[in-house]
C-alpha cells in the first residue's frame, strides 16, 4: 500500500497559518461531541521513527480541554506489564466514554518492533494479529471510535532528519543507537512487516489512514481533518442519542430497535453528510494527475520489441503451464483507456489452449442472486492456466459506487474484502497483476469524438461513456481510493500511462512477464522483457 | 466445550412420530420464508463418523421444495479443485438468495481432517482459520444465514454404531479402514482439533450449534428446530424488506437508514419474539438437575483431610510465585451457594502477600464508563499472583441479560468476547479456573429462611434475592447457555455440587491444586489434594 503513497505532497506556509486555528477550534468542537455522545475516542500513531508523530501529538493537543484527553508513550513494556497478556497495559489505558486517548506507539508495537527485532517468539506475535483484531473489535463494538494513523517517511528523508537530529546538541538524546540501525540495517524488515500489517489490520470498523509526512504542515493538516471528520461522523451516527454513560437496556439505541448507534458498524459506516463538511485543505493523493502523461513509445522500436516480448510471454506461459502456477491478469481503467487493444496484443501468441480472456459487464439475474466476489470466484484460473479479466470485482469500488448501485456500507466494506480475497489468491500461490489503464480527460475526449466519427467504430462509444465522463470527478475519487486501499504486498497496481497505446502496451507485456518471471523463474535468455523489470513495483 | 455436553438426553418414540410431520410443515414454511426475504440458507453439517449427517440430512429434505435446496456432500478435493485456494469450490456451491444449501462436510475439513491427517501443512491449515472467518463474515455480511451444525456422540456410541454398520453385509461399505483408524488411534487427536475449531470458529454472526446426537430421534428434532428457528429469526429481522434480489440502492434497507435487515449483524442479533414461537421440543441439557446433588462429605473426614489440602495449595502458591506462573480463580453461582465460605476455606493459609480476593457487585460510575471486560482486564494477576474473583465478567451473561441491564446483542455477543478474553489470559500462561457452585432450589429457599431468622446474619438476605429468585428459570436459561458457550478447552467450568458446603469446598480445593499442579509441576508427595485429580474436567 505505502508504494502509491505520493509523498510529494505538500502545502505552503499561508496556507497552513491560516488553517490551523481553524482546524485547532474545530478538533475542540469534536472533542465536545465525543463528549456529548459518550464516545470513547482512541488515536494511534505509528510511523516512522523520526516521522513526527511526537510534533504531531502535541500540535493536535494544544487546545483541546485537558480534563478530558490523555496521551500515552508507548515504550518497552515494564516488568509489572511483561508478565501479563501483552494487551493488558492497553485495556489499561483506554479512554472512559467521551473522553480521547492518544498512543504514541501502540498495541501495533507487537507485530513492528519486537517482530523485527525478534523480542517475541514468533508463534506469540502471529497471534498478536488475532489478539488485535479481537481488541479493537470489542471495542469498537462497544462503540469506541479508533482512529489509526501511520506516518509515512521515504528512508532517505528518515536519514536526513536522524542526522539533523544528530547534529544538535540539544536534540541528539532523541536519536538512540537503536535508531540508526533499524534505520542502516533494518529497513527493508521493517518495511515488509508494515505492509503486512496495515493489510492484515484495516479493517472496515478501525481501518488505517496513511499519513503523507515528509511536509510537516501537510502531514498536520491532514491528521487534524482526519480526527475531526471521525469524530463528527461517529457523533451524526449516534444521531439524537445523547450520552452512553448508563448501559441499561436501551442505552445505546440498539436494544428492541437496531437503529444507528451503540455499535461499531454503524458508527464507521452511517452515510456521513459530505456536503455539511468543510472542504478538506490536505487533498487527496495526486498521484495519477502526476503521472508523465506525456511518455509515448515511438513506432519503430515497438515495432522492433513487441514481437520478441510477446515471445517470451509464450515461453513463461509455458513455464507456468509445467510448474502449474496459475496467472490472472486484471485490466482496469478508464473508458476508452485501450483495454481490448492492450489484451489483444498480450495476448498475441499465447498458446490458447492455456488463456481464457472474460470481460465482465454488469451482473447477470442469476449473478445478482450471489455475493458480489461469487463470479469471480467461479472464474478464477486453475494451475497452469492463464486468466484474463476485462474489468473485475472493482466494479463494486468504481461502477457501483459511484452509480448507487451499492450502498456506501457496502462498497465501503469492500476493500477489506477485496483485500482478502487477493490474499487468499496469492497465498494459494496465484500470480496476480493488477493493470489501471490511465488516460487524461482530453485524450479520452479526442478517442470519444474519433470514435464517434468512424461508421465502424462509433457503436463503442455509448450515451452510458458520455455520462459517465460527466461524473469524472467522482469516478476519481473513486479511482484514487481503490488504487491507495487495494495496493497490497501480494497484489501491488501497475497505473500504466495510456495516453500513447504503444507504450502502454509495451508496459503492459514487460510488468507481466517480470511477474510471471519471478514466480516461475527466469530462462536465462536475454530479451527485451528484461530490462525495465523494476517498473513492475512503480 | 464438549465436555458440558449432555449425550443421555433422548426423546420417546411417541412424541417423536407426532411431533415429525410438523416440524417438517414448519421447515417447509421456512424455506418459503427464506425465499421471499431472499435469504440464502447455508446448513452444515459436521461430527463424527457415524454421527448420522446423511440420515439426518434425507430426513431434512423429504418435504422441501426441491427447486430450491441442493444438497453438497463434500470429499477429498478433486484434481481441479485441488489446484485452486480450498475455499474455491465452496463459493463455487454457495446458494443464490432464497435458496438452502445443505452441506455434508464442508470447508472445515481443512482444519480438522485435512490437519489431524497431515494432508495440509501446519501453515496452511493454521491459515485456514483465517480464511474461514473471512469466508463466513463476507456472507453473513452480504445478508446469508449460516448454521453449522456439530453432531457428537461419544466415542464408545461411535464404536458401537461402525461395528454395526461393518456387521450388515447391506451396510458395510459405509465404514472404510479410514474411519476405524481414525476411530482407533486418531480419537484424541480429533477431539482436540475439534475443541480447537469449534472456541475459535463459533461467531456471534455464524454460531456452532452442538447437536447431543447418541439419540437419533432427539438429533433429528433439535436439528429442524435449529434450523426453522433459525431462518424465522432471519427473516423476522428482515421485516417488510421483502427480496434481496436486486442490488440496487436502498435494495437492503442499509442504505441512509441502518435500520434492520440487509446486513448479517442485524440478521443475527434481532430480538427474536420469541412468545410467537412454539415452545421446543427438544429442551436444553438439563445437566443441572442431573447432577448428584445429594453427595455430602462427613465431617470427621472433612475435618481430617482439609488442612493437608489447605498446607499443599500454600506450597504450589509458592511454587507459582517463584515460577512466576499466575493464577485466576472465578467463583460464580447461586444466591447463597456458598461462595464466601468456599473462597474463606480456599485462602485459609495461603500467603498473604501472593495473593487476593476481589468482589465484583455492581459497575461503578467510573466503570460504566467502560467496556465491560474493563474493570476485569484492569485486575487480572501478574506473573505469580494468585487472584480471586468473586463473581466476574459472567454478569454480563447472567444478571446483566437476565435483567436487561445490557441488550440481547450485547450478550449474545459476549459469549465470544469472553472466550477470546479467556483465551488471551490462557495463552499468556495463565492458569484460569472457573466455579459454578450449584445448590438446588429447595436448598436455596432453606438457606434464605435460615438467613432470615439469624439475627447476626440475616442483612445478607436481601429483597432483590427474594426477587432473584422468581426469576430462576430465566437465571437457569442463563446459566445453561453460559456452561455451553464458555466451557472451552482452555478454560473449562467445574460444576461444583454445593448442597453439603464440606463436599464443595473440598472439591473447590482439589480442583485448584490440580490445575495449578499441571501448570508449574507436582513436588512427588503424596496427599489428600492428588487423589482426585481428575475431577476437574468433570
Amino acid at each position: 500500500m505505502l508504494e502509491t503513497v505520493d509523498l510529494s505532497l505538500e502545502l505552503d506556509k499561508q496556507t497552513y497559518k491560516s488553517a490551523l486555528p481553524g482546524l485547532q477550534d474545530r478538533l475542540r468542537g469534536a472533542q465536545n461531541l465525543a463528549l456529548q455522545h459518550g464516545i470513547p475516542v482512541i488515536v494511534v500513531f505509528e510511523g516512522w521513527d523520526a516521522a513526527g508523530k511526537g510534533e504531531n501529538i502535541a500540535l493536535l493537543t494544544e487546545k483541546l480541554d485537558p480534563r478530558h484527553f490523555r496521551v500515552h508513550a508507548i515504550g518497552a513494556p515494564k516488568p509489572e506489564e511483561a508478565g501479563r497478556p501483552f494487551l493488558w497495559r492497553f485495556w489499561r489505558r483506554l479512554p472512559p466514554r467521551g473522553d480521547i486517548a492518544l498512543f504514541d506507539r501502540s498495541w501495533y508495537g507487537r507485530v513492528l518492533v519486537e517482530r523485527v527485532d525478534g523480542l517475541t517468539a514468533e508463534e506469540e506475535w502471529t497471534r498478536g494479529y488475532d489478539e488485535i483484531g479481537q481488541f479493537e473489535r470489542q471495542l469498537t463494538d462497544d462503540g469506541a471510535l479508533i482512529v489509526k494513523l501511520w506516518l509515512q517517511i521515504s528512508r532517505k528523508e528518515q536519514k536526513k532528519r536522524l542526522k539533523k537530529l544528530d547534529e544538535d546538541p540539544t536534540l541528539t538524546w532523541k536519536v538512540t543507537h537503536e535508531d540508526w540501525v533499524r534505520h542502516r540495517k533494518q529497513y527493508d524488515d521493517y518495511a515488509e512487516a508494515i505492509e503486512e500489517m496495515l493489510a492484515k489490520t484495516s479493517t472496515t470498523a478501525a481501518p488505517w489512514t496513511i499519513v503523507e509526512a515528509e511536509d510537516d504542515r501537510y502531514a498536520a493538516v491532514k491528521i487534524h481533518e482526519t480526527i475531526i471528520r471521525a469524530i463528527e461522523d461517529a457523533a451524526r451516527a449516534r444521531g439524537g442519542d445523547g450520552g452512553h454513560g448508563d448501559p441499561g437496556p436501551g442505552g445505546d439505541g440498539a436494544h428492541g430497535n437496531p437503529g444507528p448507534g451503540g455499535d461499531g458498524a454503524a458508527v464507521a459506516d452511517a452515510a456521513p453528510d459530505r456536503t455539511a463538511t468543510t472542504e478538506p485543505i490536505a487533498r487527496k493523493s495526486a498521484l495519477l494527475e502526476r503521472l508523465d502523461m506525456s511518455v509515448t513509445l515511438p513506432r519503430e522500436e515497438y515495432d522492433e520489441i513487441l514481437r520478441p516480448l510477446q515471445a517470451e510471454l509464450r515461453d513463461l506461459q509455458g513455464r507456468a503451464h509445467d510448474q502449474e502456477v496459475p496467472v490472472l491478469i486484471v485490466y482496469e481503467g478508464w473508458d476508452a483507456s485501450g483495454k481490448g487493444g492492450n489484451i489483444k496484443r498480450l495476448t498475441r501468441f499465447l498458446d490458447p489452449r492455456g488463456y481464457s480472456v472474460t470481460a465482465y459487464a454488469a451482473p447477470t439475474s442469476e449473478e445478482k442472486r450471489h455475493h458480489y466476489l461469487w463470479r469471480f470466484w467461479r472464474d478464477i484460473p486453475a494451475g497452469g492456466e492463464l486468466a484474463i479479466f476485462d474489468r473485475s470485482w472493482y466494479g463494486r469500488v468504481l461502477v457501483e459506487r459511484v452509480e448507487g448501485f451499492c450502498t456506501e456500507r457496502e462498497w465501503r466494506r469492500a476493500y477489506q474484502e477485496i483485500n482478502e480475497f487477493e490474499g487468499q489468491l496469492a497465498a494459494a500461490g496465484m500470480v496476480l497483476i493488477k493493470f489501471w489503464l490511465h488516460i487524461t480527460q482530453e485524450e479520452q475526449l479526442r478517442r470519444f469524438q474519433s470514435r464517434a466519427g468512424d461508421k465502424f467504430r462509433h457503436w463503442k462509444l455509448t450515451d452510458e461513456d458520455w455520462r459517465n465522463r460527466e461524473k469524472f470527478s467522482l469516478y476519481q475519487d473513486a479511482v484514487l481510493d481503490m488504487l491507495e486501499r487495494t495496493s497490497t504486498a501480494w497484489a501491488p497496481w501497475t497505473v500504466v500511462e495510456a495516453n500513447d497505446k504503444p507504450f502502454a502496451r509495451v508496459k503492459a507485456l514487460r510488468t507481466t512477464i517480470a511477474a510471471i518471471e519471478a514466480a516461475v523463474g527466469g530462462n536465462g535468455k536475454k530479451s527485451g522483457g528484461k530490462k525495465k523489470k523494476k517498473k513492475r513495483k512503480k
